[in-house]
């Protein structure tokens, strides 16, 4: 059809997420009629990204120091720990812009299906920074699912001799929710942790 | 949020079609973690396409090579110059394998709305190539739409005395199309362009 360079390129970007076969060479023709624009400085970034993109020693963020500029940066407060199962959740926490602690990337959640097991995770890495003397609380940002919600019920057993609180993310309507397109699971958790109203 | 180097590979991301903010994020998240597998392979095929490929001088194709494989494989007939919209449009009729003539890729529909004229697609060279001794039959293969038919027609004038046979693709149903699901124009070309059986 096109030529080899066209079709790897092709092939390539058929591996991105959200990318099938069709919209891999829409993206690719894309990228080819605008070479100068966009075709040169993706390629630039890639190869930029590849060359200096880290992954933080301490705590599991990519960055292109090491530490990374959360771990670094002094404002941030030494005695939280939020602990989250990738990359992408610690993205989502900072857009929320509320956290101001640092965090700790676990690298997946326990899976008996997808035979993840503690040692596929980074949990003695965390156990070892819990146990520093200037952290105090830990929280367990995983997903509200089953894996999720059994890593962190793991995790609480692991940082028992920490000597830190452990808490969790709280359960209930999120913003914006209307009763009637909640499942039960949801209105269930928030009935259990209502609050009195002032 | 993240360093800079992943920040601008998330916004040059974002700008591929199909891809939002949010799907942007999660294509780089998936670069960084497969670094050596996906990551330093595509940037390396990106700067090679953006190196060495080019658009044929001859019929506006994307290849390695000018002119394109397609112009210069002597297999194929000559007398036949099958005009499409853009190369994915080429890429299509490639994909259907039936067509063993050239190409030429317009570069665009005529469009009223978003100001293309005549002088802003590859006119003048089609009615060059179309001039030649060579050429027999121009088929015009433009999208079924209200620009491509208004193409389709100002071409059929300009190509009144180059002495060539000018036709276009069929219309009707397309295979596997139930007619409940048709709309009321397709249904009413293939009741028009409907065919004796034999």
């Amino acid at each position: 059809m096109a030529g080899p360079e066209i079709e790897h390129l092709v092939q390539l970007l058929a591996r991105l997420p959200g990318l099938g076969q069709r919209s891999a060479r829409r993206a690719a023709l894309t990228l080819l009629k605008r070479r100068e624009q966009l075709l040169a400085p993706l390629a630039a970034a890639m190869t930029d990204a590849a060359a200096k993109v880290k992954t933080c020693s301490v705590c599991g963020n990519y960055d292109s120091v090491d530490p990374c500029a959360i771990c670094a940066d002094q404002r941030r407060d030494p005695s939280l720990i939020c602990v989250v199962e990738d990359v992408a959740s610690l993205w989502a926490m900072e857009r929320s812009g509320l956290f101001k602690g640092r965090y700790h990337v676990l690298g997946g959640v326990l899976s008996a299906l997808d035979g993840i097991g503690p040692d596929d995770l980074f949990i003695d890495r965390l156990v070892a920074r819990a146990s520093a003397e200037e952290v105090a609380e830990v929280i367990l940002a995983m997903a509200a699912t089953v894996d999720g919600q059994t890593t962190a019920h793991y995790l609480v057993d692991r940082l028992a001799n920490c000597h830190v609180a452990v808490s969790g993310l709280a359960q209930g309507v999120p913003v914006g929710g209307e009763l009637d397109y909640l499942d039960d699971g949801t209105i269930g958790a928030a009935l259990r942790a209502r609050r009195p109203i002032a």
